[in-house]
C-alpha cells in the first residue's frame, strides 16, 4: 500500500519559470512525482518507477499514485482513480511518459483519455527508442496538451538503471567498497570487521533495498558469511536475488546464504567446478540454490543473465581481485565509496586490483562526484567516467 | 619585513563575551594575534611562532608585531617598538606568554614593564613545564593584570610543533600522501604522476612552506627526482631541509636533490652502504650534502638527529614502505591525505604497508578530521590517535 502523504491544502505560489516555460508549481509537481516513484526503488524490476500527481484548476492535488510493483498497476491509473471525477480537466504529471501499449495492464494513455483530463506533464520520454514519444504523440492527436521535460535530469536519475538497461542490454552496475584512510578494505589477515561505521552501514542497507541483485565473491561468502537482506528498507519481502561469483566452488556447506526463505540465491560456478565437488552441488540444489553452470564464468556473463531476471540495478560488493575483473568487462558504471578515517596498514586487500591500467595519466575518472560524511566516516558516489 | 596590514580605525563593536570573560574584542584581537604568528610558520625554527597586538584605551589598534625569525626580535618588542609612546597603559595581546629569560634577545615581561602597558592578554602559556607561568607571574608581581587563555585552542594549534617538540624530544611528524579512490599512491607500475590536481599540489606547497624538514625514501629519489623546494609560499630563502633515508644507498649520481644552492640535503644511510659506495658517497660530499652514517637507520633516529637541528614539524612524504616504518616507530602523529576520484587499480602501491596491525577493530583512529574539496580532489587533515 503506498501512503497519500503530501496532500496540501494549498501549494503556495506557482509564479516563475525555469526558463523552459515550466511554472514553479510544474517543477514542484514533478518533483513530488519522483518522490512517489523512488518509493517502489528496488521493487519494480523490469518496470520502470514511476510517479503521478494529479491537479486540479486551483492548483489542489485531487490524486497521487506510483507503480509498485511489477504486475500491479501503472502510477497514472493509482492516480486517476483516486482523483476520480476530478481527473476531469485536471493537469495531470507523470515522471515518465505514459505507455501506449498492452503489457499485463491495458495502456494509460487510454485510462488518461477516458478520464478526460485536461493537460499532461512528462518528466522524460520513455528510453527505449522503438516506443519513445508515441505516447507523447497520441495524446497529442486525442486533443490534450501534453509538455515534456520537466525536472528532466531527476526524472532521469530515478530510472538510471531502468535505461541503462534498455540501452545496453545489461543491467546498471554500481561497485560498493568500504575502505580505510590508507586505502585497504581489510587488513593483512582479512580482518574486516568494521570498515566503516554503523551510520555508513545504514546507507548499504538503503542501497541494497534500490537493487536488484547483489553479487559477492566465494571469499566473502567464506570470510564474511553475510546475509546480504535488507533490513530497515523493505517490509514487503521482495529482497534482492543474492548472487556468488566462484570459480572454485570453494564453499562452506553450511551459509547463511543458503538459506532461500528469504530470498533468492545464484551461484555462477564452473562446470568442472561443480563435478569436482558432487555433494555440495547437490547440497546446495537441495537447499534450494540456484547454480548456474558454465565452460567458465564471467562478471559480463553474469550481468546477462541477471539482464534476463529483469534487473536494472546490480549490485557489487566483492573483493578487490573480482572488482577488477567486473572493471575489465565494463561491469561497474557507478562507484560508492566508503571512506572511514582509520589506519590498518598492509599490502594484501585493496578495493581494486589491477584491471589493466598501467600509466596513473590514464586513470579512469569518476565523475558526478558527490560526498556526504556519515557518522565518523565519508561516502563518495560518483559515475565511472565513458562505462556507458 | 612583515606588513602592518589588518589596521582599522575602529574594531567595531567589542560587546559580548565568550563565557570566560573575555570580550569579542579581546577574541578578535588575539585571533588576529595568531595571523600575524602564522606569518612566519616554517621560518622560525626553533623558536615558536609568536604575533603581538597593541590596543589603545579606545579600542584602536596601536601596534603589531610577529616574531620573523630565530635570532630577530621577539613579537611584543616588534609591536612596542611600533606603539611607541602609546605602549603606555594599552592593553597587549600576545599569543603565546611573553619570555622571561635571556635568549638571543632580552626578556619580554622587561620590555613590557619598561612600556609600561596597562593590561596583557596571554593566548597561552609557555608549554615548556620549566618555565610555564613564569612570565607571566612577573608580570602580576610589578602590577600589570594579565589575563590567560584567551582562544586559547587558535594559539596552540600554531605551535603544535613547537609544543609536541618541547614535551617530546622529537619533532612533530606529519604524513602526506596522494591517492586515488580505489586506494593507490601509484600503478602497479610506479607511474604516479600525477595522483591529484594542480589545486592539491599548491597546498602541498604550503605545507611544505610551513615544515621545516621533508623526508623522502631513496626510492622517490630514483623515480620522482623532486626538488621539495618550496615555491609560492617563501619568498626569503629559507627553505626545508631536504632528508632521503636509505638503507641500500642506492641512489642516482644526479639528483636534484643534490643541488643544495637551495636548501640543505641530508642522506642517512647505513655505514655499510656507504663503504660499498665510496664513488657515490665522496660526489655526495663534495656536492656538499650532508650524509649522516649508522649501523642501521630508523625513522626515530632520523626525528632525534632533526630534533637536534632545531626542528617542530616533519614532513613525510614517503613511500608506503617507509610511512609503515615511521609509523611502527611512533613518528607520525598528523596524516594529511588527498583522495583523487579516479581508479587506477592494482596491489603493488599502497599508502601504508603492513605495521604490525591485524585486527581492523584495532585499526588506528584517525581524529579531529577535517575536509575541504580542492579542485577534483578532497584533502583530510586528521590526528593519529595516541600518538603522543
Ligand atoms: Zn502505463
Ligand atoms: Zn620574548
Amino acid at each position: 500500500m503506498y501512503l497519500l502523504a503530501g496532500f496540501a491544502a494549498s501549494l503556495g505560489s506557482s509564479v516563475g519559470g525555469d526558463g523552459n516555460g515550466h511554472t514553479a508549481l510544474d517543477r514542484r509537481m514533478m518533483r513530488r512525482c519522483v518522490e512517489l516513484a523512488k518509493r517502489a526503488a528496488g521493487k519494480t524490476r523490469p518496470n520502470p518507477v514511476v510517479g503521478c500527481v494529479v491537479v486540479n484548476d486551483e492548483g489542489l492535488v485531487v490524486g497521487e499514485g506510483f507503480h509498485e510493483k511489477a504486475g500491479g498497476p501503472h502510477a497514472e491509473v493509482v492516480a486517476l482513480k483516486y482523483a476520480g471525477i476530478h481527473s476531469a480537466g485536471a493537469k495531470v504529471y507523470v515522471s515518465l511518459e505514459p505507455c501506449n501499449h498492452f503489457g499485463r495492464t491495458p495502456p494509460c494513455v487510454d485510462a488518461l483519455l477516458n478520464a478526460g483530463v485536461g493537460e499532461v506533464f512528462v518528466g522524460m520520454v520513455d528510453p527505449d527508442p522503438r516506443t519513445a514519444g508515441k505516447g507523447v504523440d497520441r495524446l497529442k492527436e486525442n486533443g490534450v496538451k501534453v509538455r515534456v521535460g520537466i525536472e528532466e535530469e531527476l526524472c532521469q536519475s530515478a530510472n538510471e538503471g531502468f535505461s541503462y538497461r534498455i540501452r545496453n542490454k545489461v543491467p546498471l552496475g554500481t561497485w560498493k567498497y568500504a575502505m580505510t584512510l590508507d586505502g585497504k578494505i581489510a587488513s593483512d589477515t582479512g580482518s574486516s570487521k568494521w570498515v566503516s561505521g554503523e551510520a555508513a552501514r545504514s546507507i548499504v542497507q538503503r542501497v541494497r533495498s534500490e537493487s536488484d541483485a547483489i553479487i559477492v565473491g566465494g571469499n566473502t561468502v567464506r570470510v564474511d558469511n553475510p546475509r546480504l537482506t535488507v533490513r530497515e528498507y523493505r517490509s514487503d519481502g521482495l529482497q534482492p536475488i543474492r548472487v556468488v561469483m566462484t570459480s572454485t566452488m570453494d564453499l562452506p556447506k553450511n551459509a547463511r546464504l543458503w538459506d532461500v526463505s528469504d530470498a533468492r540465491t545464484i551461484v555462477f560456478t564452473r562446470v568442472s567446478a561443480a563435478e569436482s565437488k558432487p555433494e555440495l552441488y547437490d547440497h546446495l540444489l537441495k537447499c534450494g540454490v540456484e547454480v548456474m553452470l558454465r565452460e567458465e564464468i564471467c562478471p559480463r556473463f553474469v550481468m546477462e543473465h541477471l539482464y534476463g531476471e529483469g534487473a536494472m540495478n546490480v549490485l557489487w560488493e566483492c573483493g578487490g581481485k573480482l572488482a577488477a575483473e567486473a572493471m575489465r568487462n565494463g561491469c561497474i558504471q557507478n562507484v560508492i565509496a566508503f571512506l572511514a578515517p582509520k589506519l590498518i596498514g598492509g599490502m594484501e586487500h585493496s578495493p581494486l586490483s589491477n584491471f589493466g591500467l598501467q600509466d596513473m595519466s590514464k586513470a579512469l575518472n569518476v565523475c558526478n562526484v558527490r560526498f556526504e560524511q556519515v557518522g565518523k566516516d565519508f561516502v563518495f558516489y560518483g559515475r565511472v567516467e565513458n562505462t556507458g
